[in-house]
């Protein structure tokens, strides 16, 4: 079984950037500890960052017959992406879709979601232990 | 430590009510599961079921001192209820908002949450798995 | 063949409360006159009326495998309650929602029902004559 | 004592056009049926039926005087014609609009009402049965 | 010199219809009235009504080369036309629009006017005299 | 009788600003056009301009018992001023609203009027002839 | 004379609650501070709390010919309750609607009240003193 | 084959009406166009103009059974007409919608169309051209 | 102690202007009510009334370090004025703002206020009333 | 003649991609239907796809002195994209846009198109044909 | 060469006035900054403040042959006055918009600027420095 | 001292591009004037333009610790992209949004500015000068 983890614009600076409402985690660091749960739960985690909307778009088209599941973070691209949805549902691959902070607790324009209504599920506001429930909620979805 | 599971209106007809969008679980089925969980880790789960606003409202005042932590599925009251927001604010407890089905899939009037934005954070889309993995990541944030 | 009617919050002051707009029948009056048309057309119509959302809730989700259909007058919650859409949506039984006057001849925010597009059809302007159609109109369609 | 149904476009086609929204009825099945159920009640029920917003109109203006209540089915034109509505107004003759559907349960667009504010009331959702409610419910209105 | 004043939805009843809105004068006392005020002035006035937006923009269509200028009350088309908005534009005719009542002491959805922007000008809340007042002021502008 | 002409912001540039839109007569042509209409007709016509909302409002509020009517062309102040629109319902005096241009080809923040609902009508579009058309209304209103 | 002070959700928990906009005092020092300046002013105050929507209809439905004016505080009902706003039109007893913090330095969603078009006036911002103006006012008004 | 081409108001101005936008083709001269294309295709193209709305929805109606597909400009009704939406919906016929201008480059209210999503595609922006790609589209779907 | 009632445009008009809604005491007899309620209370108390929102302004601007507190009564501005805002917010003293009538029971243009959120709290309804209540209130506040 | 055809993205998943919406066709075989309708119309199509937003805008910028026209499927970018509304502008060369299926027919966020107003005009619901009608379209356009 | 700096309502508060948002410097510092700068380029710089909407009018109107340029900072009117945006348009001078802040970082409603549409730019977030970058770039612009 | 200045998509083919809105300097022009005024000023200035939105992106978050500032335009991004937003946010370093053009005058969907409330200041207007401003400002600012 082998899922992919995806992760959007800026996400790259964890750590450094804003860390009042993101944390002082690192990408690395989280996504260590998503492969290695991953390893625990007899899993290979595979992950990627790009800043790129289209960059995005691509991974996700290539995940049909490939990956069994992928979690998402698609930062910034959440509330402006339509072309992200579209790949969403275009690949034939269960989507989780996954934030460190609660969107709701921020600005208006992040209340709204293009990618989520495209995704099986959402978990938002554990920092980085979102993506571990996501790679849990996802194996539980996959059996 | 101890988790308060509480469940908002019509979450007791669940197995019963439109199983296309909810699933064939009970709710009964679902807190189970839940109970049993948290045993495994070593917390004691326990849960309530209200149609009532007020009761619930009561309910989550209750918590302050009794509860590490609230998992809140506001069902229907998501997103017509101030005053299970001003009741989460008030309680100083850390919440985490759960759905069974992804609100973004369904009517508009359903993408508007008053409950998330005084809530740690929000999970969805999960079916009964949803509380599950609410249970490990309020765990995870009582550390 | 049994038939519910619903009546909600303030229903009870029928008569004394702002005649100018809802008449001046009061609610037993009605519930009388709907009980007795009933009994002419070989139907038992029971009556309930409560101030509180919850307990509409409840009563609604009561009525599966014990009424033929139910005539909801949502009054005040009719603008404002997903659990009571919600609650009409669950119980597999034909709901009818009623109003005595007409609102679209009063304020704007009563011109949005969240409960009509979970009925299966909506009459109002008619004062307690409104029950009465609604008694014949579910009759007619659980033929 | 006289009574005009009067229909707006498209019911014309009734029986043919989308029978999985307006039922497979003919509107001059329906009408056959109000006209015999005025019989049975002792009142003269003439029906009339326009594509044209304009002749509804002119329609509505000739009642004044011929007919004691008009039974009205503005179709499309309910969402868009103020000129309706206007003639509503005009003709001091009580109307109940109908619909054979629920307009709650489609298009966001059908939610407007122009000419339900001018009319006395308002029966949605029965199929061809609403017409034989809103003709009860003006006699009740008319004793 | 020749004016065309055109009149739409409902003016026919001028008179029987809403007087508190409209005035107790018939149209025909209007335009009387127009007819010979336009006589004193040297100009040949004819009159047209219809309840059809159709017939009101075929016309205006054929203004053209007929007539020198058009005082056109839409009534009711006013908010609801973009056709009879087309056909002021098309025809190559001076065009202004009047009303009986001030549309800005009514309902909201009359404070929108689709023909407006499309007339030199707009004249309302004088009753009759709204008409006599366009019929100067477009003289004055065809000099 | 005497007749008050209150204008508003900017009008005073009248003939030097945006003559395209405003044409190319100054403020005191048309104003002494207006005073002569008025001596013709036996009415004496005082006129006042300013840019201050507040001076505009004050000498609204002197009308009462001092003029028979007032013709008021708040320019800028239509779309902006609740205060005006107080004052003018404050003066027991009929004022009619004017205005050079017709405010429904320009831009969309034109298209809402505070001061008209509060007016007995609205003349716009006809440059400085609008005055004159106003005082017609007005005298004829008054009679 | 009686007065009734009626309490909203989440009010029991003043003191404890987000001290940082609801103040220190508790709802209990604040009502005993009603109840003796009612005594100081020759005035009997009763007063009540519930979180429950439904139980704060009823009682305002009781008041009628029980009690000469009632200070309503609907906190979270304040803006989602067509309920309560239609118990404050039916009791036919003038109510004062009071806020603690001042609602319109809070979320927009604070900013639009159902209840307070009902109500004679509103008082907010002055913490427990709301209560006490509130009061005052009350008696002048019913003098 | 047999295609029916439905035009509406203002289009018969067509060479004569704001050449700007519209281009100085006459109606006549494109009509004749498609019809000569048709007959190279081996198809009869038959075609219709009216002003009237409810003609349009008429003719429509009876396109079932006589046509193949029908080619539907409704100039000025597209943004205002649900009557036609419905008739489209209602005729078992493919239509496409054609317009001469690219509606997107004119303002607000002409981006709106209530009759494309009832049509099965729509081709905007090539004068009188927009005609016969319709055609060819037309019969490549009926193929 | 010294205390500024400041009063805005068209409040020198009260007693006089729309009593219906006002209320038949002038602006006098409200400021000397004020005063002498101040002496009572051992308060100084000046009142100040402009029909100018620049003039409104600069007394607010002259405030800091003359006045301990200010009643603000904007009046037509509440819904407009962002200068009078900033005026409160750049005095360092604190404000009340007073309403005669309940602005909920009015158009909806007067449901918002600009001023509202940078004064401290909001009295409204209770006519001349309103400004002895704010006094106390202020007064309680200084302690 | 040149013409290029740039695809936006996902488009390169068709055939795979949510067939029910946008058919079986892959990409690959509708740009060779193009390029050979291009052949025997005697022009030279190319064709070009990309996920990413800023290298569609780069391709467009080349096409200044390179292409005669442009046909752009803008895809998920349709609705979102202003560098690419941009883009088109900036290019001195017609483009027509087009769209395999309705774009009303689906969710509202895809009624808004940022390029339809930049291009000359607008060809969807045809599938792959929509293609070919835009290059005739486009060939008709530059004669 | 001569330019006109125009402040709006509470600068002259500058230093004291909310320094966390704009500041420390008074206005005087500024603008003694800006002529000095001036002067060393050659230009005579005037400054004028006025809490007055019809002053700062007034003294736009008077720009016209006196002054060859204006930087104008409506601080509060920025966002409600369209007698400003018309001053500017009137004055045939080019201006400048300047603010201290960066109005997008502070209340939804200071992001609509009237003014702005009318200025040639706009400079904002510089504190007293946005006068001098105004100062430049209107001299580069009037060479 | 090093200042990087961003340029977004379409910014290259500045001088060709509808030379009526952003003038006849290529951005090769531009760059060159702000790095010269760097070197007077004694700063290095590097420049670089993308039409990719996730290459900005990348480039802003290597701002921090290499750049002393930054001068931004987003172009076609600066109403679209939370991306560039974040990034801005992200990178430690001050930030001021220019604009070639005054997005004010331009369409309504261009007065958003995503960007603009994360800089530290905007200058718009001025063609290429507004980045030798932004470059002044910047300095000024970093003192």
């Amino acid at each position: 079984m082998k899922i992919l983890v995806l992760n959007g614009p800026n996400l790259n600076l964890l750590g450094k950037r804003e860390p009042g409402i993101y944390g002082s985690q690192t990408l690395e660091d989280i996504m260590d500890a998503v492969v290695t749960r991953g390893k625990d739960l007899g899993v290979a985690v595979e992950t990627f960052q790009s800043n790129e909307e289209g960059t995005l778009v691509t991974r996700l088209q290539e995940c049909s017959g490939r990956y069994d599941g992928v979690i998402l973070n698609p930062a910034g691209y959440t509330h402006t992406s339509v072309a992200l949805r579209d790949a969403v549902l275009a690949c034939d691959v269960p989507c989780v879709e996954v934030h460190l902070s609660n969107p709701h607790q921020r600005e208006e324009f992040r209340h709204r979601s293009f990618t989520a209504g495209a995704c099986v599920g959402q978990i938002s506001g554990f920092g980085g232990t979102s993506y571990l429930l996501a790679l849990q909620g996802l194996l539980e979805l996959l059996k």
